[in-house]
């Protein structure tokens, strides 16, 4: 994650230094207001946006932390003239994900503000740059965690753009082209993305229920797949929540024997509801987890807080992989090494997934019904959402209506 | 390692209740010299043992810590009669671990004091139970981290005696056969295990040479066999001790291309001297280890300390292995999330090796002249040496003569 040195190419340079310089020449900055809601005769056919979207920044509302309190309130701010290689998205649901709330309250370093988290993100395609092929305006489409990176580096293709140096990621990342410096999320209005990390969203599937596949669905397919689950196999979800409900149902849509280790005792009968063998209660002391012991197949566990690896690991047959999706606070977890040992279990943790995998996940899940348990809300509710999620109170995954930013 | 509750035999229980009863009814005891020296008429042949080896306590001489400040002095005690199973052996040498040091000062959990620590053991057998074959008196044999266990069970066939729940580990460990109640090592005149955890020492390696290997040898021995090593792999070893110089050499003879990452600048000569490619020397910031990143097929770490899991694991290529050995204080290691899931290397500890690859290793090396460094103390030089493992001081095996106990 050394990517402070941001290597943008030199359209982008450009792009930004041009848009700088309009900046500091134009007496409309900071309204947000330049090119919004009034100047719609100048729209093109199919989107409320104009030619000028291609040359100047394109004004966008959102909902942005201003400092580690992580305290949400409306912010109007630019993203970048729509390149050649870019899609505009007019944003219509963007779900919480508990990663938003660990980066902008600062649990994972210090961060730049104002800051609009989101990377959960479906909407509808306003605009493309002259080379996109991949989407035309009026397509459905989706981001997630990636929005630019180097594309044509061997790295991405071997082993998936998330572990590129080059790759920006959704809100927070360094990004010159951007008008404040930093990748901006999907808590907003619109979002303007290189073709290449958008993907599309079918017809079967509401966009409300594919937003949260866009992380949370992708962060677990990814492992699962690469553990080439088959049927009856015997796989263990710890931490029952926005990614842990998904892996459930994908794990059962496969044909695995599922249990399911939750925190939270008031969550069992609904986690039974989505098929598992097993649902287990795992207290402080952590005793459950005996009775497991060595008995899966394959265990996968999202818990975003700090937490006892090795005893969760052992619930997995020796010489079985557990896989840690969650990133707590200071993405530290503690590892007993005796422990580790004594299970000899393979550990690994996993980062979301390639672009591949996540028009697949997105495939998969509306192919074959495999939904998210959602609540959709307005942008005025997101801060008591995020008490929520923290307090372990979603069921499971809340998102928002971009149409109320 | 929940094995609080021993679940020793009818016989070893019968035993021990017989020899305390001949404990608590002599005036000798306490002396240590029932057996020992004066009473030479009765030895058999082979054997400075009488038959009595089978029926009564077996005298021994050894250095044991008595608290946790872990200063070892002489001390006499008991060990349980030559069962029908069981085989007594005449220490020639005991090699020092860092493990010993842990465990005496208690940094792995409470102790029971007095406690004789050592094992890596090797001696000639002096005495052997009626049902055992696979001894006879005068054979040479090493002895390493474990005593006794269950043996039939199909765990150990399965997965290796070291992760069975029945297992006894060589000291310190519940042992209702032993007069003290625990097991105790190899820092002694002799010790009494049940043959199935003794192994042949071939003649064309030295006493003092093959100490280290019973667990040095075969900790290292055991993952690098699992990773199926071949010709030309880049391998690194992380930590260059008792341990890391064997995992080196043993890679170096099968073949590998090695990177050695040591914390010790003064210890590069000696390691080039092994036939690595790399040294790499790695400061308290770890920068050294940026330039490999991705670069290793698979790495070997054997710090006995906490330190950066992820960052180490690095170096491995995306998919690889990285397999821990040492076990620093209180087991724990800190690993980040993040970090691991950016590399995306399964991460794994081992615990020593099974029996069979305990011969094994040592009858490797013994025909391939992969050799441990040592240095041959005597007793009373153990504080000093252990003070010097510490402080990375030990090059790099310290063998103690135990004709000197």
């Amino acid at each position: 994650m050394n990517n402070q040195d941001s290597k943008s190419t030199k359209r982008s340079t450009d792009h930004d230094n041009s848009s700088r310089e309009f900046i500091q020449n134009s007496a409309l900055v900071g309204s947000g207001l330049m090119m919004a809601g009034g100047a719609s005769s100048m729209f093109a056919a199919g989107s409320k946006y104009g030619p000028e979207v291609h040359t100047q920044n394109v004004p966008s509302r959102g909902y942005a932390a201003f400092d580690t309190s992580g305290v949400l309130k409306p912010w109007k701010f630019e993203r970048r003239p729509v390149g050649d290689n870019d899609v505009l998205i007019d944003v219509k649901f963007a779900s919480i994900c508990h990663s938003d709330i660990h980066q902008l309250k600062g649990h994972w370093g210090s961060q730049q503000y104002p800051q609009v988290p989101g990377h959960e993100i479906v909407g509808i395609v306003a605009a493309v740059g002259k080379n996109v092929t991949k989407f035309k305006v009026g397509d459905r489409a989706g981001v997630g965690c990636m929005v630019d990176g180097c594309k044509n580096g061997t790295c991405c293709e071997e082993h998936g753009e998330q572990y590129c140096p080059d790759t920006v990621f959704t809100y927070g990342y360094p990004q010159e082209s951007s008008p404040t410096g930093i990748s901006q999320g999907g808590y907003s209005s619109n979002i303007v993305v290189n073709d290449h990390f958008a993907v599309h969203i079918p017809e079967n599937i509401s966009f409300e229920e594919a937003a949260p596949l866009l992380c949370a669905g992708v962060t677990t397919y990814s492992p699962l797949l690469k553990f080439d689950l088959k049927k009856g196999d015997k796989v263990g979800v710890a931490g029952i929540g926005g990614l842990g409900h998904l892996a459930v149902k994908l794990a059962v849509s496969k044909g695995a024997e599922v249990t399911a280790f939750t925190t939270t005792a008031d969550k069992v009968d609904g986690i039974k509801g989505f098929g598992v063998k097993n649902v287990v209660v795992v207290d402080d002391e952590l005793k459950a987890l005996g009775d497991y012991r060595g008995q899966l197949d394959y265990m996968i566990n999202t818990f975003p807080v700090d937490y006892d690896v090795a005893a969760y690991a052992a619930a997995v047959k020796p010489f079985g992989t557990y896989t840690q999706v969650g990133m707590p606070e200071g993405f530290s977890v503690s590892a007993n090494a005796l422990g580790l040992a004594a299970s000899r279990v393979n550990f690994n943790a996993s980062l979301i997934g390639d672009m591949k995998e996540t028009q697949e996940v997105v495939n998969y899940c509306a192919d074959n019904k495999v939904l998210p348990e959602i609540q959709v809300i307005s942008a005025e509710q997101i801060n008591q959402a995020w008490e929520d999620v923290v307090a372990k109170k979603a069921r499971y995954r809340y998102v928002i209506d971009a149409a109320t930013f």
